[in-house]
């Protein structure tokens, strides 16, 4: 199964859910809370991946990541995005040239953001 | 273009520049600085992803979230996982019961954490 | 030098800066760049803290967490705030009620986020 | 009363708190599970500030930099830190040269990370 697929599938599971009933539903628990309440787990979730990788192990930096992007999917889900406009982004970035574009802007905006002219 | 794998592509180009000239590559370049350089990353995109939400700017928001998925990928293959992984740790969660087994596990978590008995 | 109020003439020196020449000084450049850039800055300074502490290198996580509360007092003065509103928050929570009213509240809120009924 | 005064007390509430019944104090009950519930916080807190100074609701960005800092102090106590070393951190980049010092170092760092030679 590729991952688009997977993402897909999921993407539909969450918006199936998130108009659900919050006492039954995590997913339709956060929307009825609000963007906050999805955003506050995008930031915890990135905390728990963060000390998931320092500890090293790797079982729970799966968890991690998982719980990660997860909640980010929530967070698209908000705005009427789904992942497979994620995977275009980084589709247009896969080619070498595309990376070192990425890595040149962020360069570039670096610059202008630390540095003194 | 459902059955491209996305995901699985962009972790082989990572693997295939890794181990690069740092001067050349972004990410042979985060690399040769070692985790905590990645870990960075993967905080900041979470802040910005948080921020791009806030805002309300779709293609903002797509861009910071293939950040997030990106940088959380190199911390992936620090410790030798790959997409895939993930993808099967969100797939077992996939059913109504996975997720909602997710929600009861943070649940009863945030008990043990956040309440009196 | 416990009489001598850190913060506050911190900020004083913050709010002299913040209209300066962005080529000449880190705190003017960050406001000409608007809240985001500080912002960004806060999430990332959070993200070494947490870092930091995993390393457990005491020099490392007094430097990262005067970072974080550096660039907090920036995201305090976009906001016409100051230190010491931040202090007297902190003195009203201070006595053994008001540090369980702000567990208490915490847990509550807890409940109405994660928990079935 | 002068901030290290405030902080100083803060820090003194916490320590004799944290050997404490973990089903009667907050704090207590955070160390009883250890740092990463601690460093989890500065994460959640961290998030929780930016999402304020987003909406720009004065009230909630005092409330949320409160808790930024208090989580902050439980990890400096897990170390044996207090404030006193953060404040005397802050102290040694107060003066214009410490500020300059400070910026010109991140920048420094920012170029080994981010660009090309």
């Amino acid at each position: 199964m590729t991952s688009d697929d997977t993402l897909a599938r999921l993407a539909a599971v969450i918006e199936s859910r998130k108009a659900g009933d919050p006492d039954k539903s995590y997913v339709a628990r956060l929307f009825a809370k609000g963007q906050d309440a999805i955003l506050k787990k995008v930031g915890e979730e990135a905390t728990e991946t963060v000390m998931a990788c320092k500890d090293g192990v790797r079982e729970k930096i799966v968890y991690e990541v998982a719980d990660l992007w997860f909640h980010s999917m929530l967070a698209l889900s908000v705005h009427g995005l789904t992942p497979a406009d994620v995977l275009a982004e980084l589709r247009r970035r896969e080619g070498l040239s595309g990376l070192e574009e990425f890595a040149a802007r962020k360069a570039q905006s670096r610059d202008q953001e630390e540095k003194k002219p």
